[in-house]
């Protein structure tokens, strides 16, 4: 696979607690050099991000990051502030609880209420697949594909596993036609890449991708 | 020490991702049983706790959780719907990428920030010690104690380790007469969690120790 091909799949993520202004400035940089997808960075950093690259390469932030349980209400303001600070995509945690309760209703509604909040700018539904059943999964897959959001993605990348192989096959099975699939958690190696890129994934949330690329 | 001064010290505490209602329940009926001195849970059951325990026990929540690096306005925010639900105190988590960056003005305008948010509710500040140098330590004693706010505390319990002895030792040492200590993340044993209140923690974080003080 063509390397270009494989960068303009990636968002370039940098999502760690301690990160600076320095490091979030070098993700962005290198995005723009490379033409990433996005950029994925945290909430804190959109606004000085969005102004540093100039329209160069997409902003993409996260909310309910990275354990999905916090209200409704604040999933939807955290949303607009990002969209209003300059966030071009919007990575959101879905409620695990909720889907531990079979209440798949009120995922739904979250979902799209987060999506209304994000007023036209893509929308990438994380389920968290390293705690999900199988049957929870492709739950999952019909409430996404049910809820408008553009993308389906596995991992924070903070839990106990991230993307595999067999979970992005299925993803892309059962996730309607016009729904994405990203993979994110531990993507280490070119040839993983291409393997999930093979499988179906549409993006591939990685940080470590970009510098083995461009060796 | 006596059992029932260990249990008023206790944040009994459920974060978990995956939580359900009936989880939290459970974690709820406890706090209220053994007199705890409030529960931790996660902010999208705070509503319902708090209709739930009656004034019973107290009801504590998390901000900016686990990882901090939300924007301002988002944790003022979420700290305001918290408050509005019912939470009595609030734990939030500071912004570490700022601390990396030496920035402790912005850290402690943050801080104040969600402080005038809780509107007279107590508020802990998160400083996730094991990610911080001694120096870093030292400098968020001094923030946090400028701050207002009434506890310092020493980790989120997702993050690559929990309350050590010696960091409680050095921030009962270095904050404020007026600024109380909690302990949490891993404390395991009664052992350990009356050595953690001898070293001068106010307040202990953790999800194990009920069962066994009620053996």
């Amino acid at each position: 696979m063509e390397k270009r091909e494989i960068l303009s799949r990636l968002d370039h993520t940098l999502l760690k607690q301690t990160a600076t202004w320095e490091e979030i400035r070098r993700i962005c940089e290198e995005g723009m050099k490379c033409q990433t997808a996005s950029v994925c960075i945290p909430p804190c950093y959109v606004k000085r991000a969005k102004e540093y690259v100039q329209g160069k390469v997409n902003i993409c932030t996260v909310i309910g990051f990275p354990n999905g349980n916090t209200t409704m209400a604040v999933k939807v303001l955290e949303t607009r502030d990002a969209v209003e600070n300059g966030a071009d995509e919007i990575d959101m945690v879905i409620n695990l609880g909720m889907v531990k309760e079979r209440d798949y209703a009120r995922v739904l509604e979250e979902i799209q209420a987060v999506k209304q909040a994000c007023g036209g700018k893509v929308l990438k539904v994380i389920i968290e697949t390293c705690l999900l059943t199988e049957e929870e999964k492709l739950e999952m897959c019909r409430v996404v594909t049910q809820s408008g959001a553009e993308y389906i993605k596995t991992s924070t990348g903070f839990s106990t596993g991230g993307a595999t192989f067999a979970d992005v096959k299925l993803l892309r099975k059962y996730v309607g036609e016009q729904v994405k699939v990203k993979a994110a958690g531990g993507i280490a190696s070119v040839e993983d890449a291409e393997k999930f890129l093979a499988l179906g994934a549409d993006r591939l949330g990685t940080s470590r991708l970009i510098n083995l690329l461009e060796k």
